[in-house]
């Protein structure tokens, strides 16, 4: 079957609003550093009037993911739900623009466009409270068959098990990617994402729901509860059909039954804003796994995108990830 | 009399958008390249969908030199229109949230909050596509004489030239900043703009309406339409009581009577985005010369703010430009 799309990525649709925020500011406010918290429309306000002066770039995990797979010249489509409002055409006009396919309807009633308010410390990590707003109203009616028939991959984002029907849509898109003989790639987000549905996440891998599995270090620990990375790699290996775990400055293991690939992370000169390093390597690693460049070589395109995005504030590239990886040597 | 604020800029209140372009995209939107274009709202529309994945960041010129003060650790007000619209409420958070006190009263009605489309190219220039929206409807009424006579110097932009009213109010402020015996400095903000209001700028010189006025080498060359930057020069020494003329990585030349400082451009690592160097530039100068701290390290002081903010993207500084000062020997 002919593939449109290498990646269909299936997530929040939300727009970040960034700014600096020194570490008192967060105690004062009450956020766990480093992690994603769930804000009403109240919080919200309250928040931005607080934060500092501001930088407005569209994000969203999965969107980030896709964009970059775009970025590095693959072929990717988005699933999302916005609300036709400003923030919604600001959404829609950056991944259009990126060259993402994306036609995923707008709510006309209901919630706001999602924001996303990122305090980034000068350390360089970076603090989310999300108002998933419109994203509460994506369902299993915005998933088109056609077009999960049609991509190579179907990624997921661990963030769709918070709004109330969105696991639905997600089961959905599983389902039809593997009756059309698709692989389905998921990421588990966030530690605290883990800790909330650890048992059905756990549940998706041991039932081959997912194909390829993406966690960072801490999500890793968080899904097996212990403190010990490679007793959490083993089972990991037990569990997940194949699994992509980020290390951030430690680089990236790729494990596959008794394989076991690890991968350096990409120098970089000044850790900026760590807004997206994940979506960011999953991008590198799924382009380059659908171009059949092998494990090796698809997990240096993540980190190398991961290294980029990571040198300036916001979590998309501003710079075609294409190019910097001729330039590297990658492709 | 004391003074509440070291600076008052007075200007049009716009948020930037901005997104890479190549060479040819400028030519296919037939746009001057490092210029400003006024446009409408449909041109705003099409250029928006046009350009690529986009950065919002608030900007307006002389809003810009105003954040930069306050990010030196000056006092700084801002006098400009917004429209109460969500476009608004993001300039009106910026800048309140950088420390530059802000009260003018938000236009209920008519057009929508000022946007400038911003391409840059991949050697860092900038060009400006700007929708002024509710700047049209600044009037004198905006100016709070108070205000004005509480400030050591009152700043004005040029591109206020552009709007129908807002010269009425650039007028009253200086007139009232004159008979507090206090300072205004000018802007000449775009060569397009020297050519627009050349007259006029020239006779505000003539009649010492201004006591500094800001000028980048094409700003100048324009005023006096020659391609001789020297003689240029010695025109502007002729009509100015007081100038300062950047020229970009030649650095910047103080003027005043007989006496000539030449200042060094502060080294950068990569030119990333020109914008809003030339407000950089003058709010180091302007912190400076209003601490006390003479024409040389007020230059300095522009100079490095200069440097700083044309490493990122977006015209305003993302660390407090007082560090940097500090880290420099400075201040």
């Amino acid at each position: 079957m002919i593939s449109e799309f290498d990646v269909l990525a299936l997530g929040n649709a939300i727009v970040d609003v960034i700014a600096r925020a020194e570490e008192d500011f967060l105690v004062a406010q009450k956020v766990a550093k480093g992690s994603m918290t769930l804000i009403d429309e109240a919080r919200a306000e309250a928040i931005y009037a607080a934060m500092g002066p501001a930088t407005i770039i569209s994000g969203g995990s999965a969107a980030n993911t896709a964009a970059g797979i775009a970025s590095f010249g693959g072929k990717a489509a988005f699933i999302g739900k916005v609300k036709a409002d400003p923030v919604g055409d600001i959404f829609a006009h950056d991944i259009i623009r990126t060259g993402v396919a994306f036609g995923t309807s707008a709510a006309i009633e209901g919630p706001a466009t999602a924001r996303s308010f990122i305090l980034v410390t000068p350390d360089g990590e970076r603090t989310m409270n999300t108002y998933l707003g419109a994203c509460l109203n994506l369902t299993e009616a915005d998933i088109d068959p056609a077009t999960v028939a049609k991509a190579k991959v179907t990624y997921l984002e661990g963030y769709l098990w918070d709004p109330p029907h969105a696991k639905d849509a997600f089961r959905k898109a599983a389902r039809i990617a593997h009756e059309a003989r698709r692989e389905v790639a998921l990421t588990f987000s966030d530690s605290f994402c883990v800790d909330r549905y650890r048992g059905e996440f756990r549940e998706m891998l041991r039932e081959r729901m997912v194909d390829i599995v993406f966690a960072n270090e801490h999500e890793l620990k968080s899904l097996y509860e212990t403190g010990d990375f490679d007793s959490a790699l083993m089972a990991l290996r037990g569990e997940a059909k194949r699994a992509v775990v980020t290390r951030s400055e430690k680089g990236a293991v790729v494990i596959e039954d008794r394989l076991t690939i690890e991968i350096p992370a990409a120098p970089i000169e000044r850790l900026v804003d760590a807004t997206g390093a994940g979506d960011a390597f999953a991008a590198g690693f799924l382009f380059g796994y659908t171009q059949g460049l092998g494990y090796r070589k698809a997990a240096q395109l993540g980190a190398l995108a991961a290294a980029h995005v990571i040198q300036k504030i916001g979590a998309r590239p501003d710079r075609a990830l294409k190019d910097l990886a001729a330039e590297a040597g990658l492709l």
